[in-house]
């Protein structure tokens, strides 16, 4: 194909997790969440099905949503930028902040799109390996880099770097760091406080928190000068009416969020306790996911032969870290279905 | 702001028209649909507003609305990609075939989004003016652009290049030349035959003919070999569940849509024999739009005097081509009070 840009036409291209199209598999393996989002956000999504609303471009800016979510975030609204899933504030971020050649760094094992999206942007990826027990190595090795992505918590590991951490790092980089919020419903802290002082870059995403995957929304949070510059970057209308009603009315009810949230961190501790009793060894995870491991015995055959049993879970495999299974923190009925297959195949 | 791009800090930014969010404006300045969409995109959104559908992540490739394109507009499914918005497939083109530093070509007066897309990629834009007549200059002056776009009805004349021109421009450009064809289901004529034989790439919006602004969808028509780029650029989940079944309902409904815009090429039909009448030079339209020009006195008062008797229409300046009011064609009871208000101020 002449004209396609040879970093484009050299990618292999992210391949997101399967989502099976038939019914009745269990589906550990992208993090959604187990339970239906707050039923205001039907109700906002119904009250919102109006000719004259569909009809009409949005708001540009998601006016209530920031007001909204600033203050329920304790931030300021021009603070925050919409996005069409956080995956959208990302490619915004990489559009504002790296030029072709420039650099991006991500850590390693970690969310493997920041790597995507430096082969689009055509600028390299550093990668810096994550100690073995999940600490950010200092000194920080790359501080000249144009972006830095960290998720917080991580992917696979669901572990999270403390703010003195956070600080050292932020320190030690010149280019702006990124914080990947996308877990940090789950963890014991967050990052906000680094974006109220305008020293680090939030996003976040409704999709796993919120149990809003299906309608795509996520935010950043920083100092209003960088939004300013993200905003000429964005796509004038990149949400739609539907989805500013439904995450403005899923953020609204922290009612529900709490309950729901709750829920999956009471699961998640006794799947944790559970997995390890069948021999794997589960990092302690504050996210909605645990990443489990085993020394006595390949990881992927348990993998296939929970596919067969119609469960779906994450096989992933990383040089120098050894594989893995990711599972999702499911519905308590889901976990305990997980569980007896498990033991029926280990044994 | 240390970090962010000369090009994007340089940038003012895509502005897009107003969005009064007042009740009893009447909106004839985005060309929006006066009417809603097709009863079956509501029944299709309230069917997808199930827990389930809404936690987990949508299709990545829309394959179901894909099929329905597919057969609708005679493609094939593979040669279509979907889109949040034909803005987001507009940036996904620039970012799958112009290099920073690489050139666009847009024709002038046109869409201005396709500069503040130049700018963000950090390429140069070239802007072909027009002729006088809004034919297209031959021989075409700018012939190794990495991408040429040619808005096909084009904004504001709401005129189109025939089948023979733009065979013509395809035979002189190396790059690819993409047809945006978002009001090209007001027209007489459109580029699909190009798009079906590879030698461009259509792109269309449900915001305007299908009235959809809201829900923000649009799709590419291309070559599967170039869709299979432009995959690797998209963002994996660009397109929500509601939005995906909101598309799919309104292009099902094929009668509907020929109901509504048979309606509004009827009232353009008026609209323009009495804007005419009213002293107005009117360019012939083949789009949900029409341009009125005056030489005998300033529009620009005009388009104050309408604002003050809350109508919205889109004052417009181009050095070389004067100004002029694109005015949306809106409802018959909309463009009447629009044709009271103007008499007054005229008289």
């Amino acid at each position: 194909m002449p004209g396609i840009r040879p970093n484009v036409r050299a990618m292999a291209g992210y391949v997101p997790g399967e989502q099976p199209r038939e019914d009745g598999v269990i589906k550990l393996n992208t993090n959604e969440n187990p339970y239906p989002p707050s039923p205001k956000v039907f109700d906002a999504i119904r009250q919102t099905l109006t000719g004259d609303r569909l009809r009409k471009y949005p708001d540009p800016t998601g006016t209530q949503f920031r007001k909204t979510a600033a203050r329920i975030l304790d931030v300021d609204p021009e603070a925050i930028l919409i996005g069409n899933g956080s995956d959208d504030i990302l490619t915004i971020l990489t559009r504002t902040f790296v030029p072709e050649g420039g650099c991006i760094v991500s850590l390693t094992p970690s969310y493997i799109l920041y790597a995507s999206l430096a082969e689009i942007q055509n600028a390299r990826i550093e990668k810096v390996p994550f100690q073995s027990d999940w600490s950010l190595p200092h000194p920080w090795p790359v501080t000249d880099a144009d972006l830095t992505f960290l998720a917080n918590p991580n992917s696979p590991s669901g572990t999270v770097i403390d703010a003195s951490a956070i600080q050292r790092l932020i320190e030690q980089c010149q280019g702006p760091v990124v914080l990947d919020e996308a877990y940090a419903d789950f963890a014991s802290c967050n990052g906000l406080a680094f974006a109220r002082t305008g020293k680090a870059i939030v996003t976040r995403s409704l999709s796993k928190s919120y149990a809003l995957a299906g309608i795509r929304f996520g935010f950043a949070v920083a100092d209003p000068a960088i939004i300013r510059e993200m905003l000429k970057v964005k796509d004038s209308y990149n949400c739609d009416v539907l989805s500013l009603a439904a995450a403005t009315a899923a953020l609204e009810d922290q009612n529900y969020f709490r309950t729901v949230r709750d829920r999956i961190l009471a699961t998640r501790t006794r799947m944790t306790a559970q997995l390890q009793e069948l021999g794997f060894q589960v990092t302690p995870s504050q996210a909605n996911f645990v990443w489990c491991q085993r020394s006595d015995r390949p990881v992927k055959p348990i993998y296939e032969r929970l596919k067969e049993h119609r469960i779906l879970v994450r096989y992933m495999n990383y040089p120098g870290y050894g594989d893995g299974l990711r599972i999702s923190v499911g519905s308590d009925l889901e976990i305990d279905r997980l569980l007896a297959v498990l033991s029926d195949i280990l044994t």
